[in-house]
Protein backbone atom coordinates (compact mmCIF):
# COMPACT_ATOMS: atom_id res chain seq x y z
CA UNK A 1 0.00 0.00 0.00
CA UNK A 2 1.44 3.34 -0.68
CA UNK A 3 1.77 6.21 1.60
CA UNK A 4 1.97 9.85 1.69
CA UNK A 5 2.89 12.57 4.37
CA UNK A 6 -0.09 15.00 4.75
CA UNK A 7 0.94 18.22 4.27
CA UNK A 8 -2.46 19.88 5.85
CA UNK A 9 -4.78 18.44 8.94
CA UNK A 10 -7.39 15.83 7.31
CA UNK A 11 -10.13 17.65 8.38
CA UNK A 12 -10.84 21.33 8.72
CA UNK A 13 -9.62 22.49 12.33
CA UNK A 14 -12.26 25.03 13.18
CA UNK A 15 -14.89 22.16 12.81
CA UNK A 16 -12.30 20.46 15.27
CA UNK A 17 -12.68 23.52 17.69
CA UNK A 18 -15.74 23.33 17.95
CA UNK A 19 -16.03 19.46 18.45
CA UNK A 20 -13.89 19.92 21.21
CA UNK A 21 -16.49 21.89 22.89
CA UNK A 22 -19.50 19.54 22.34
CA UNK A 23 -17.59 16.66 23.31
CA UNK A 24 -16.82 18.53 26.91
CA UNK A 25 -20.57 19.35 27.12
CA UNK A 26 -21.60 15.99 26.59
CA UNK A 27 -18.60 14.92 29.07
CA UNK A 28 -20.60 17.19 31.56
CA UNK A 29 -23.83 16.41 30.95
CA UNK A 30 -22.34 12.63 31.41
CA UNK A 31 -24.00 12.02 27.86
CA UNK A 32 -22.89 9.42 24.94
CA UNK A 33 -23.40 9.95 21.60
CA UNK A 34 -24.12 8.12 18.18
CA UNK A 35 -25.07 9.85 14.64
CA UNK A 36 -27.08 8.28 11.75
CA UNK A 37 -25.42 10.16 8.98
CA UNK A 38 -26.70 10.66 4.96
CA UNK A 39 -25.09 13.93 3.52
CA UNK A 40 -22.24 14.01 6.17
CA UNK A 41 -21.44 10.57 5.50
CA UNK A 42 -19.39 10.20 8.43
CA UNK A 43 -17.68 13.18 9.32
CA UNK A 44 -19.77 14.68 11.99
CA UNK A 45 -18.65 11.21 13.57
CA UNK A 46 -14.69 11.58 12.19
CA UNK A 47 -14.97 15.69 13.74
CA UNK A 48 -16.02 14.55 16.97
CA UNK A 49 -13.51 11.38 17.03
CA UNK A 50 -10.33 14.22 17.14
CA UNK A 51 -11.71 15.91 20.15
CA UNK A 52 -9.65 15.18 23.26
CA UNK A 53 -11.85 12.88 25.08
CA UNK A 54 -14.39 11.41 22.41
CA UNK A 55 -13.48 8.07 24.05
CA UNK A 56 -15.56 8.77 26.78
CA UNK A 57 -18.83 9.72 24.66
CA UNK A 58 -18.16 8.88 21.52
CA UNK A 59 -19.98 5.51 20.47
CA UNK A 60 -19.85 5.68 16.84
CA UNK A 61 -22.30 6.42 13.48
CA UNK A 62 -24.33 4.55 11.20
CA UNK A 63 -23.89 6.50 7.85
CA UNK A 64 -26.68 5.35 5.76
CA UNK A 65 -25.72 7.30 1.85
CA UNK A 66 -27.86 5.27 0.44
CA UNK A 67 -31.67 4.80 0.62
CA UNK A 68 -30.86 0.95 0.59
CA UNK A 69 -28.69 1.68 3.79
CA UNK A 70 -31.17 3.80 5.51
CA UNK A 71 -33.10 0.47 5.65
CA UNK A 72 -30.92 -2.19 6.00
CA UNK A 73 -28.37 -0.33 8.24
CA UNK A 74 -30.73 2.09 10.27
CA UNK A 75 -34.92 0.62 10.14
CA UNK A 76 -35.72 3.19 8.38
CA UNK A 77 -39.36 2.40 6.24
CA UNK A 78 -38.71 1.65 2.57
CA UNK A 79 -42.07 2.50 1.43
CA UNK A 80 -41.54 5.78 3.17
CA UNK A 81 -38.14 6.51 1.42
CA UNK A 82 -39.74 5.29 -2.04
CA UNK A 83 -42.84 7.73 -1.81
CA UNK A 84 -41.02 10.95 0.25
CA UNK A 85 -37.57 10.73 -0.20
CA UNK A 86 -34.93 10.66 1.90
CA UNK A 87 -35.14 14.49 2.93
CA UNK A 88 -37.98 14.57 5.45
CA UNK A 89 -38.66 15.09 9.18
CA UNK A 90 -39.92 11.83 9.05
CA UNK A 91 -36.99 10.29 7.52
CA UNK A 92 -34.20 11.90 10.27
CA UNK A 93 -36.50 10.92 12.67
CA UNK A 94 -36.29 7.30 12.17
CA UNK A 95 -32.91 7.84 11.48
CA UNK A 96 -32.57 8.91 15.55
CA UNK A 97 -34.78 5.85 16.61
CA UNK A 98 -32.57 2.85 14.55
CA UNK A 99 -29.40 4.38 15.58
CA UNK A 100 -30.42 4.25 19.75
CA UNK A 101 -31.87 0.79 18.93
CA UNK A 102 -28.86 -0.30 17.57
CA UNK A 103 -26.38 1.18 19.72
CA UNK A 104 -25.86 1.65 23.82
CA UNK A 105 -25.89 5.72 23.15
CA UNK A 106 -28.11 8.23 25.73
CA UNK A 107 -28.42 10.33 22.54
CA UNK A 108 -28.49 10.77 18.61
CA UNK A 109 -28.02 13.10 15.89
CA UNK A 110 -29.58 12.74 12.76
CA UNK A 111 -28.82 14.08 9.41
CA UNK A 112 -30.19 14.14 5.70
CA UNK A 113 -30.07 16.62 3.44
CA UNK A 114 -28.58 17.50 -0.28
CA UNK A 115 -25.44 18.85 -0.51
CA UNK A 116 -24.93 19.17 -4.13
CA UNK A 117 -23.71 19.77 -6.64
CA UNK A 118 -27.02 18.70 -7.79
CA UNK A 119 -30.77 18.11 -6.61
CA UNK A 120 -31.16 14.54 -5.07
CA UNK A 121 -33.11 12.04 -7.48
CA UNK A 122 -36.12 13.05 -5.67
CA UNK A 123 -35.72 17.10 -6.65
CA UNK A 124 -34.97 18.60 -3.10
CA UNK A 125 -32.85 21.33 -3.99
CA UNK A 126 -29.52 21.64 -3.12
CA UNK A 127 -29.60 23.43 0.40
CA UNK A 128 -32.37 21.41 2.13
CA UNK A 129 -31.21 19.68 5.02
CA UNK A 130 -33.12 18.19 7.68
CA UNK A 131 -31.52 16.94 11.57
CA UNK A 132 -32.90 15.47 14.26
CA UNK A 133 -31.67 14.80 17.84
CA UNK A 134 -33.00 12.68 20.17
CA UNK A 135 -32.37 11.27 23.79
CA UNK A 136 -33.69 7.68 24.48
CA UNK A 137 -36.71 7.16 25.40
CA UNK A 138 -37.62 11.13 24.49
CA UNK A 139 -39.04 12.79 21.13
CA UNK A 140 -36.86 13.50 18.56
CA UNK A 141 -36.42 17.24 18.26
CA UNK A 142 -36.17 17.82 14.03
CA UNK A 143 -35.29 21.10 12.63
CA UNK A 144 -35.14 21.93 8.40
CA UNK A 145 -32.99 24.26 7.25
CA UNK A 146 -32.68 25.65 3.60
CA UNK A 147 -29.26 26.72 2.90
CA UNK A 148 -29.74 27.69 -0.33
CA UNK A 149 -27.45 27.10 -3.22
CA UNK A 150 -23.67 27.93 -2.15
CA UNK A 151 -20.17 25.80 -2.68
CA UNK A 152 -20.08 22.27 -1.89
CA UNK A 153 -17.55 22.93 0.75
CA UNK A 154 -19.04 25.92 2.12
CA UNK A 155 -21.99 24.01 2.29
CA UNK A 156 -20.67 21.12 4.20
CA UNK A 157 -18.95 23.10 6.96
CA UNK A 158 -22.16 24.63 7.78
CA UNK A 159 -24.17 21.76 7.63
CA UNK A 160 -21.54 19.67 9.93
CA UNK A 161 -21.10 22.77 12.63
CA UNK A 162 -24.99 23.06 13.06
CA UNK A 163 -24.69 19.76 13.40
CA UNK A 164 -22.34 19.68 16.56
CA UNK A 165 -24.18 23.10 17.52
CA UNK A 166 -27.61 21.16 17.58
CA UNK A 167 -25.69 17.97 19.92
CA UNK A 168 -24.21 20.80 22.07
CA UNK A 169 -27.90 22.32 22.50
CA UNK A 170 -29.24 18.68 23.61
CA UNK A 171 -26.79 18.07 26.19
CA UNK A 172 -29.37 20.82 28.04
CA UNK A 173 -32.36 19.71 27.19
CA UNK A 174 -32.65 15.92 28.51
CA UNK B 1 -28.12 27.53 15.26
CA UNK B 2 -25.00 29.48 14.86
CA UNK B 3 -22.87 28.77 11.47
CA UNK B 4 -19.72 30.22 9.78
CA UNK B 5 -18.55 30.25 6.67
CA UNK B 6 -15.35 27.88 5.95
CA UNK B 7 -12.01 29.34 4.64
CA UNK B 8 -10.56 25.60 4.04
CA UNK B 9 -12.29 22.63 2.68
CA UNK B 10 -13.80 20.33 5.74
CA UNK B 11 -11.33 17.35 4.54
CA UNK B 12 -7.90 17.50 3.21
CA UNK B 13 -8.24 17.63 -1.03
CA UNK B 14 -5.16 14.96 -1.51
CA UNK B 15 -7.59 12.49 0.22
CA UNK B 16 -10.45 13.67 -1.73
CA UNK B 17 -8.80 13.28 -4.89
CA UNK B 18 -7.24 9.62 -4.23
CA UNK B 19 -11.18 8.68 -3.28
CA UNK B 20 -12.29 9.95 -6.71
CA UNK B 21 -10.17 7.08 -8.41
CA UNK B 22 -11.37 4.69 -6.00
CA UNK B 23 -14.79 5.09 -6.48
CA UNK B 24 -14.17 5.23 -10.55
CA UNK B 25 -12.45 2.14 -9.99
CA UNK B 26 -15.49 0.76 -8.34
CA UNK B 27 -18.33 1.94 -10.69
CA UNK B 28 -15.57 -0.12 -13.18
CA UNK B 29 -16.17 -3.09 -11.59
CA UNK B 30 -19.88 -2.41 -10.71
CA UNK B 31 -19.08 -2.71 -7.21
CA UNK B 32 -21.01 -1.17 -4.00
CA UNK B 33 -19.23 -0.59 -0.90
CA UNK B 34 -19.59 -0.24 2.74
CA UNK B 35 -16.65 0.68 5.58
CA UNK B 36 -16.97 -0.21 9.44
CA UNK B 37 -14.83 2.10 11.10
CA UNK B 38 -13.04 2.16 14.55
CA UNK B 39 -9.80 4.79 14.68
CA UNK B 40 -10.97 6.76 11.42
CA UNK B 41 -14.82 7.05 13.02
CA UNK B 42 -16.22 7.53 9.55
CA UNK B 43 -13.36 9.29 7.77
CA UNK B 44 -12.68 6.98 4.80
CA UNK B 45 -16.78 7.16 4.02
CA UNK B 46 -16.91 11.08 4.10
CA UNK B 47 -13.81 11.29 1.88
CA UNK B 48 -15.49 8.75 -0.55
CA UNK B 49 -18.74 10.75 -0.08
CA UNK B 50 -16.80 13.44 -2.02
CA UNK B 51 -16.12 11.82 -4.98
CA UNK B 52 -17.82 12.15 -8.40
CA UNK B 53 -20.34 9.73 -8.66
CA UNK B 54 -20.02 8.45 -4.89
CA UNK B 55 -23.66 7.98 -4.53
CA UNK B 56 -23.68 5.15 -7.33
CA UNK B 57 -20.67 2.98 -5.02
CA UNK B 58 -21.33 4.15 -1.77
CA UNK B 59 -23.57 2.21 0.69
CA UNK B 60 -22.10 4.02 3.92
CA UNK B 61 -20.86 3.50 7.04
CA UNK B 62 -20.81 1.56 10.39
CA UNK B 63 -18.22 3.50 12.59
CA UNK B 64 -17.87 1.58 16.01
CA UNK B 65 -15.46 3.88 17.76
CA UNK B 66 -16.41 2.63 21.11
CA UNK B 67 -16.26 -1.37 22.28
CA UNK B 68 -19.74 -1.65 22.95
CA UNK B 69 -20.75 -0.25 19.55
CA UNK B 70 -18.55 -2.98 17.60
CA UNK B 71 -20.29 -5.27 19.31
CA UNK B 72 -24.03 -3.61 19.20
CA UNK B 73 -23.80 -2.12 15.94
CA UNK B 74 -21.62 -4.55 13.86
CA UNK B 75 -22.11 -8.00 16.04
CA UNK B 76 -18.24 -8.54 17.09
CA UNK B 77 -17.87 -10.78 19.88
CA UNK B 78 -17.86 -8.93 22.94
CA UNK B 79 -16.02 -11.72 24.51
CA UNK B 80 -13.38 -11.67 22.33
CA UNK B 81 -12.57 -8.01 22.60
CA UNK B 82 -12.85 -8.20 26.22
CA UNK B 83 -9.80 -10.73 25.68
CA UNK B 84 -7.66 -9.32 23.06
CA UNK B 85 -8.89 -6.11 22.55
CA UNK B 86 -10.36 -4.36 19.82
CA UNK B 87 -6.85 -4.38 17.58
CA UNK B 88 -6.87 -7.50 16.22
CA UNK B 89 -7.05 -9.42 12.78
CA UNK B 90 -9.99 -11.60 13.97
CA UNK B 91 -12.01 -8.01 15.00
CA UNK B 92 -11.47 -6.67 11.98
CA UNK B 93 -12.49 -9.42 10.31
CA UNK B 94 -16.25 -9.91 12.62
CA UNK B 95 -16.71 -6.03 11.61
CA UNK B 96 -16.18 -6.68 7.40
CA UNK B 97 -18.72 -9.63 8.16
CA UNK B 98 -20.74 -7.58 10.23
CA UNK B 99 -21.19 -4.97 7.93
CA UNK B 100 -21.95 -7.24 5.02
CA UNK B 101 -24.47 -8.58 6.90
CA UNK B 102 -26.26 -5.25 7.88
CA UNK B 103 -25.81 -3.19 4.25
CA UNK B 104 -26.45 -4.20 0.75
CA UNK B 105 -22.70 -3.68 -0.01
CA UNK B 106 -20.50 -6.02 -2.26
CA UNK B 107 -17.30 -5.05 -0.60
CA UNK B 108 -16.51 -4.00 2.66
CA UNK B 109 -13.59 -1.89 4.55
CA UNK B 110 -12.87 -2.29 7.99
CA UNK B 111 -10.23 -0.49 10.05
CA UNK B 112 -9.20 -0.84 13.40
CA UNK B 113 -6.23 0.76 15.18
CA UNK B 114 -4.59 3.43 17.47
CA UNK B 115 -4.40 6.74 16.09
CA UNK B 116 -2.69 8.62 19.65
CA UNK B 117 -2.05 10.71 21.09
CA UNK B 118 -1.77 7.50 23.83
CA UNK B 119 -1.63 3.75 23.47
CA UNK B 120 -4.93 2.19 23.88
CA UNK B 121 -6.64 0.98 27.02
CA UNK B 122 -5.33 -3.06 26.00
CA UNK B 123 -1.70 -1.27 25.78
CA UNK B 124 -1.78 -1.57 22.00
CA UNK B 125 1.01 1.05 20.90
CA UNK B 126 0.13 4.49 18.77
CA UNK B 127 0.12 3.68 15.14
CA UNK B 128 -0.74 -0.18 15.07
CA UNK B 129 -3.83 -0.47 12.84
CA UNK B 130 -5.03 -3.63 11.17
CA UNK B 131 -7.07 -3.34 7.95
CA UNK B 132 -9.75 -6.06 6.54
CA UNK B 133 -11.23 -5.96 3.10
CA UNK B 134 -13.77 -8.50 1.80
CA UNK B 135 -16.10 -9.07 -0.69
CA UNK B 136 -19.16 -10.82 0.18
CA UNK B 137 -19.30 -14.50 0.49
CA UNK B 138 -15.15 -14.08 0.19
CA UNK B 139 -12.91 -14.84 2.47
CA UNK B 140 -11.18 -11.26 4.12
CA UNK B 141 -8.21 -10.32 3.57
CA UNK B 142 -6.38 -8.69 6.60
CA UNK B 143 -3.06 -6.86 6.53
CA UNK B 144 -1.63 -4.98 9.69
CA UNK B 145 0.56 -2.29 9.85
CA UNK B 146 2.71 -0.52 12.27
CA UNK B 147 3.38 2.81 11.56
CA UNK B 148 5.72 3.72 14.70
CA UNK B 149 4.38 6.81 16.49
CA UNK B 150 4.21 9.98 14.81
CA UNK B 151 2.13 13.14 14.90
CA UNK B 152 -1.68 12.41 15.04
CA UNK B 153 -2.87 13.78 11.61
CA UNK B 154 0.12 12.48 9.84
CA UNK B 155 -0.99 9.27 10.90
CA UNK B 156 -4.76 9.58 10.50
CA UNK B 157 -3.69 10.73 6.83
CA UNK B 158 -1.61 7.90 6.31
CA UNK B 159 -4.44 5.34 7.60
CA UNK B 160 -6.97 6.72 5.55
CA UNK B 161 -5.03 6.70 2.27
CA UNK B 162 -4.03 2.97 2.92
CA UNK B 163 -7.35 2.24 3.21
CA UNK B 164 -8.58 3.83 0.02
CA UNK B 165 -5.25 1.81 -1.16
CA UNK B 166 -6.86 -1.79 -0.55
CA UNK B 167 -9.96 -0.61 -1.36
CA UNK B 168 -8.92 0.67 -4.62
CA UNK B 169 -7.02 -3.27 -4.90
CA UNK B 170 -10.00 -5.18 -3.79
CA UNK B 171 -11.64 -4.19 -7.23
CA UNK B 172 -9.85 -6.21 -9.11
CA UNK B 173 -9.35 -9.03 -6.68
CA UNK B 174 -12.99 -10.37 -6.27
Amino acid sequence: MKTRLADTPCVDQGLVHRAEDIVRALRDARLSVVTAESCTAGLVSAVLSQADGAGQVLHGSFVAYSKANKTSALGVDSELLKRDGSVTAEVVRQMVHGALFRSPADLALAVSGVLGPSPDEDGNPVGLVYFGCGHRNSPVVVSRKNYGPQPHDVLRHRVVMDGLDLLGHSTGTR
